[in-house]
């Protein structure tokens, strides 16, 4: 089946204190999201990418394309307001009878195991949702209290989330909404269910300077 | 007023893939251990260190307490069958009118400060347990679903969990129950109220290889 890897690339960098978006910074001399979209390309070779950037950083996506030998060809589409908007903009270049990764670009180690798990979910069920166990002890806040929970039945959710172009296309033509913090949340407002599957620890989101010392030792590990 | 630290240091190395009890492990040439039990001592001059081991590690204490120039003056006290028991004996070592603080023996990146907010909180309320926000996005399970929860809700929690003596020696000595997964559980259990104090995202449970790579970078940067 058709596959698109619909890569998102928001933010501003900020927590990281520093000039260029973070996506953008060098892991190991390359530019993270060079890593985000090698996952995915060397996973299936026949993977469409779909990059949707900010405006005002379309001018960085050329020296991420550059470090793939022979080029990549890859679509590049601008962001929205928020992730969901960012989304949808992405999905607009998508062709109906397709796999569908949603993926944050700041999530630059994962690896081929989990797309294919992945996509062999969504062919399956429709979806797959990455989820990984909790290991801290959990807490609900109650007012001025807090009560624990079981973190046995919780589940800390990542991505790729990945859809059957029939479940996720409709779906991201709701109207916008505050609760969609995720792809899952929008299809289940349309009224379909998810499906998790099993994450990986190391696929976290990048976010601070010490995030990226963490990411380069990883890479270094494999 | 006086302080307690009961470091518990159970575990045996599995997931670590090691012969040497994970506790033991060096981090930048000295054992994880000893960073815990200087972190206490360093937050307050009169810390008066509660070490609990099982019966089978009594014999490496000796190789971290030789890190501190001039010693060290420390309570070793044996572990029981679980977290409870064993923190119910190095309860035991204790007189009233104190401040406890129960920690991880492998998480040995906790601040002064951290520490310091404990022993404040503890004194002002009873009890002071840290808790961190939660980054990623959270489901809970249900049946062969899940549904999404408010990570704003939710608190990820870590120890020294911190309390006034007449707070947590008579909650320890109720019966043992399974649901008892940290100290806070027990106070609870007994009928009093706990209160959250803010944790530190560094102050993590060593449990892999990598993490303990993890750590070192922590250490390097401070």
């Amino acid at each position: 089946m058709k596959k698109y890897a619909v890569i998102v690339a928001g933010g501003k960098g900020v927590r990281m204190g520093m000039a260029v978006p973070k996506q953008f910074l060098p892991l190991n001399g390359k530019p993270i999201l060079y890593y985000t979209i090698k996952a995915f390309v060397d996973a299936y070779r026949d993977m469409n990418i779909v990059l949707v950037l900010p405006e005002a950083q379309m001018s960085y996506a050329q020296m991420v394309l550059q470090e793939f030998e022979g080029g990549l060809d890859v679509t590049i589409v601008a962001g929205g307001a928020t992730r969901f908007h960012s989304v949808q903009n992405g999905l607009k270049t998508i062709e109906e009878g397709a796999v569908v990764f949603v993926h944050d670009g700041v999530r630059p180690l994962l690896s081929t195991e989990l797309i294919q798990r992945c996509y062999e979910q969504a062919i399956q069920k429709g979806s797959a949702i990455p989820a990984i166990n909790i290991t801290d002890s959990i807490r609900m806040l109650d007012g001025e209290n807090s009560k624990p929970i079981d973190r046995n039945s919780l589940r800390s959710i990542q991505t790729p989330q990945t859809f059957r172009t029939e479940v996720i296309l409709s779906a991201f033509e709701q109207e916008y909404s505050e609760t969609f913090t995720d792809e899952a949340t929008v299809v289940e407002a349309y009224g379909k269910e998810v499906y998790l599957v099993e994450g990986e620890k190391n696929n976290m989101k990048l976010t601070t300077p010490e995030d990226l010392q963490i990411a380069e030792i990883v890479l270094k590990n494999r």
